[in-house]
């Protein structure tokens, strides 16, 4: 369908500009100052057209257990995680319609789901996601989350021997199954992608790495995993490897500009190099950073290196929320605490570029999406700016990203269909998923996870952190 | 007019009790399983009861620049906030009721307002608050900011001698627009207080203080200030008075179980003692102390020092939104880099006991508001749990603490009356609010600051930054 959005403001080099957009097949065909109405007309007046941001990092499953989880590092969050995971590919679905909606009405037009499988119902995770991003229609990036190795090797040893056999299953099994989800579900056309996501270093074998970089090169995929995260995991990796991870990732080849990586908290100078040399790309999850304590991410650093920079927010067990603007601001803000000079600091059109323009770099579609060009496609959204959140009226995108936006998301496109229109989704009935939700869960607190229970003292131990008094 | 919420949520040691609660003449009457229902019923199934959070520190008239304000640290932010403040009483009557409607629709039912004044039109800016609040019907702390120094004494002088006259005003005159205003406005009972809130060390003469203190001995007042809010402040108070900037105001008698202090980022261990040992509390501000850069406040060490926090949004001009759960929030989130044992770490439940129980403490009303005891006033705030960004259901404080609700506050009550229902504003039109904040302001960009030009270089010159080029 061919529309017009009329009246609307842009950002411009010095300021905004009002214009009208015209959208022909899917793609931006013209951005001007009176232009005709071509196919259908829709009211920009007041109202702020962006590209869509992308929601670099999630796993949606972790909805489930939003709010749910005690304060603790990703070690003993993750036992958590996944002593509760959800095993019900319903569920997997439900969540994926969350974690979509929650997106689009926070300015995300593309959601980079690392899928939690349910162990042994792989493909059956993987078409309950996809079903789910097509029906709402957002664009989605689907990278299963695989490893090959137990949980408990992902926590440093600290000079003890470990005790736990080495593999889950074979990498052989894995990027076999990985082989068919390709087969079944990638139709980047449609704007569902599968990626190859490993889940990083700590619980993936070499040869789990080099199958993905083989599968991704074979088939032209973007590459995802998690990369630092917390001080144990930079600990584990000069225990297995006797280097940093990034450095082994990128003697296996896995680093590259279709390769995304979440978090890159603890990397240090060489490290920073390597991305940059390999034009990598860095997904910052601020908030999830802070929720489990994981650290600040040396952003403005990246930045100075010229490495490409994403927002994420992570799954919604270490958020606890999809909010993409949220994420934005908090990853914006953070970082003028790290630099007394204020003229590094990420200014709001900076941020916003991030969110989109960065986005799309990380997965390889800036030529497609990610800016308001003629010739791209119309992954776009409208935000009014009549919303009480948003006034008195000032800089929008300052407002935007420095502010707390609440339904301000009027309208969004994605390859041009409108799939959010007047604050709601077109395409799922929302009070439907509410009702779902709700049915499916209950008001919850204090409970135990074993997992948590066998590993604590040794990650205390291996942290150097007091023993616990029992009681 | 009394009222009885039924089959509401309240949280309980173990977890979550499902009650009624009378409300009888303002005031909690029973909490209790199945009560008799008493005045009007309310619904409160599928709710959540919480006491009203406290907005410890704000600015309301900074709600015309948010957004605004290009990143820059405190002190050049300050010099852009002058060089365009609102000058016209009906413009701060409208910010007053905007950052009351925020406040109450994300669980602030009480607002410290240290309210910036028109110069020579003071008491009409009190006036035109008061009325707002009012109107709006939340409890409000009005602190009228004062200072007798002019703005350049608020950056250290760096071992240069000082070039600008000291003093804006006199302390004398200052003291008694003061005394006139509590004469005025001071009217506890109703939910309208005076504070005495000079702005801070950097700002102001031992005289004023003094005054102050005097004041609010005299009239039983809450004192209310900056303190060390960044680095500058705090090297200003070594040159200004040989010592800490908390160790003068100790002498000067300004510390105080009635004395909130804003900020309170750059204290060292021995502040902290006189923090503890006088029973101030300390007001965080997380998200404009990140936004401006002023760095991280040592939250953990306060609360393990005894020392009560609260939790505020500041002036919309730093920040840029009024939302007490965003600042919660982070408020919590924060402080999880900068101490690796989690155990340490805010939990959910304790960040709602700091915004509520602990903003009342500071504003020596722990008696009387914060909690939900039978006798306390009833500043009360209904939780829709069925809002899309409270489910899947899970723990309700969990997901209010770190989720990002949005539309989740139904309804309010302040003494009983309801400010609230089905989140809307109950005595104010919100349409006619937004409509006169959309008529008064225009979308703007790239303002210059005459100020902000004038004491830049000195400012990046004793902070040791680099020299900007031209251009």
């Amino acid at each position: 369908m061919n529309f017009t959005i009329e009246h609307v403001l842009i950002p411009v080099d010095q300021g905004y500009e009002e214009v009208s957009v015209q959208i022909v097949e899917g793609r931006i065909a013209a951005i001007s100052p009176n232009l005709d109405i071509l196919g259908t007309a829709i009211d920009g007046r007041n109202k702020l057209l962006l590209p869509g941001f992308v929601n670099a990092h999630t796993h949606s499953s972790e909805m489930w257990q939003r709010g749910m989880i005690p304060p603790y590092p990703l070690e003993l969050w993750l036992a958590e995680l996944y002593d509760f995971t959800p095993l019900d590919p319903e569920q997997i679905y439900l969540s994926a319609v969350g974690t979509a909606v929650e997106t689009l009405l926070t300015g995300g037009t593309t959601v980079v789901d690392h899928l939690v499988l349910i162990p042994g119902r792989e493909l059956e995770t993987v078409a309950a996601v996809v079903r789910a991003y097509r029906e709402v229609g957002i664009r989605a990036f689907v990278g299963p989350l695989i490893q090959d190795e137990v949980f408990e090797s992902g926590i440093p040893c600290g000079g003890t021997e470990p005790k736990h056999p080495t593999y889950l299953r074979s990498a052989a099994a894995t990027l076999e199954f990985l082989q068919e989800t390709i087969a079944q579900f990638h139709r980047p056309t449609e704007g569902i992608s599968i990626m190859v996501a490993p889940t990083g270093a700590q619980l993936c074998s070499d040869a789990l790495f080099e199958g993905c970089v083989e599968l991704s090169d074979r088939h032209t995929l973007c590459r995802h995993a998690h990369l630092l995260e917390t001080k144990a995991q930079k600990l584990l990796a000069h225990e297995k490897y006797g280097c940093s991870a990034v450095e082994h990732l990128k003697q296996l080849g896995f680093l590259g500009s279709q390769t995304s990586l979440a978090h890159c908290v603890w990397l240090d100078e060489h490290d920073i190099d390597l991305l940059g040399t390999t034009r990598s790309t860095v997904v910052h999850n601020p908030l999830s950073n802070l929720r489990l304590g994981s650290g600040v991410a040396p952003i403005l650093k990246y930045r100075q290196a010229g490495i490409n920079v994403a927002f994420g927010c992570d799954g919604a067990a270490s958020n606890d929320s999809q909010d993409v603007l949220e994420a934005i601001k908090i990853g914006t803000i953070l970082h003028n605490v790290t630099d007394l000079d204020y003229t590094h600091w990420v200014t709001p059109r900076q941020a916003i570029e991030l969110a989109s323009l960065g986005g799309a770099i990380g997965l390889g579609m800036a030529g497609e999406i990610g800016s308001l060009e003629v010739g791209k496609q119309a992954d776009l959204v409208l935000y009014d700016l009549t919303n009480l959140s948003m006034l008195p009226r000032t800089d929008p995108i300052g407002l935007l990203v420095l502010g707390r936006p609440t339904q301000v998301v009027d309208s969004v496109w994605v390859k041009g269909d409108r799939v959010i229109a007047a604050g709601k989704p077109t395409r799922i009935n929302v009070d439907e998923l509410r009702s779902q939700l709700f049915n499916r869960s209950q008001w919850s607190v204090n409970r135990k996870s074993p997992t948590v229970q066998q590993v604590e003292a040794h990650y205390r131990s291996v942290m150097q952190l007091p023993v616990l008094s029992i009681g």
